[in-house]
């Protein structure tokens, strides 16, 4: 009887873990995103990171310039230089004003950058997953994206984990 | 006494669905939600989406141009045309360029459209749920929107979905 | 028997509660946030608001003009001034005449402006946090804020809460 009742005391106990939709590539929001991430899975919480969209674009290798397959592509990459370390602001961006002061704002306060933050985050165990499906509107192939990264699964992959209890975070 | 520890297991294995708040109007959010909603209906979870503000628009007919009861909801629909067919792109729109591009990369991809997912999405038995005081502050009447929706409600109803165990996720 | 078999069944209709990340300073996305968390405070619903980013701004005493300890934290301020009182729309802001019938719109139809509502939601219980790294980065002291926050904490607090069961809203 005690070993039963406490099943759902166990099930009730279980850290609950998260799910985030990394869906915009603004650099609060990424930032955001690192925190929650490194966070939970430092509270030892099951965290994955899909990526998709605008998101994605944060997840391309520093180094590459010209992605995508067709000319379209290629013009949508340009106009929104992908990788970690070009997010813009939504807002404040005043020719890189703001994105200069929040830089700065957040060493002198000991706040790792979002580049730092995803190292941590998968060096602790955070899964970041690419989505399928804005790979390939966007032409993106595994060689453009960084290591690191999962297997590119489709929304089905990401809503199981959410089925299995994940708490879904859309950011 | 099998029959009862199966009940926390069953409980585990049952899978949690889905309360999507669909707020945003942008072309890119829209795409975003209609994927999630369909999808997570196809893996036969239980699946809302409680449609308010920007994210109501969407549900206007197409054939509707003036909506509104008074000259300041008239003007608030002017300005932003509703309708699934007319969401803009939160960024890189120039002159609708990167939308047709958008629109141009997903038939390429097989990608279905918003207007395209949205019907699947109803045909699979999401609800979608228009937002009464969203519909009352922009003069929207039942016959502006779309056929299907279910009867308009407030933002309880939509919490008392998420207390009884649906994940929302605010879009 | 009895007894146990209800355990689950006590677990499942168990209201769950939510732990909203008001991330956002937009004036529809701050009024989206009030009421979520007022009506979910008046269902019962154990309800958390954590106030991070643009969200913190909007929690800046009325009176305060000049915030931050040094001059980038001051010029951040100043290109967007904080309190409840001053959130702009995301769009349609037209030298605030969006913003103007947004406000003439919701007195009409009964709705509660964000100030009266997060007034509501503080005397309904709901418990607003500041984040203790934003308040860092933005120079704020706790004499900045409202009267009525909670003890200012880090995300590891906000996640915590989101392992115990409450569900996140990510605004």
């Amino acid at each position: 009887m005690t070993a039963e009742s406490s099943v759902p005391a166990e099930a009730e106990s279980k850290p609950q873990g998260i799910a985030i939709i990394l869906f915009s590539g603004d650099l609060e929001k990424t930032w955001a995103a690192m925190i929650l991430a490194s966070t939970s899975a430092s509270l030892g919480m099951p965290t994955k990171v899909f990526v998709t969209f605008w998101g994605l674009q944060t997840f391309v290798k520093p180094e590459k310039r010209i992605i995508g397959k067709n000319w379209m592509q290629k013009a949508l990459a340009a106009l929104a230089r992908p990788g970690i370390k070009h997010r813009k602001m939504s807002q404040l961006h005043f020719l890189g004003m703001g994105r200069w002061m929040m830089f700065k704002l957040a060493k002198q306060y000991g706040v790792s950058s979002p580049a730092e933050l995803l190292e941590i985050a998968q060096m602790m165990g955070v899964e970041f997953v690419p989505c399928l499906m804005t790979m390939d509107m966007f032409g993106l192939t595994r060689d453009d994206l960084i290591d690191g990264l999962g297997e590119p699964v489709g929304a089905a992959s990401y809503l199981a984990d959410v089925a299995s209890g994940l708490a879904p975070i859309f950011i």
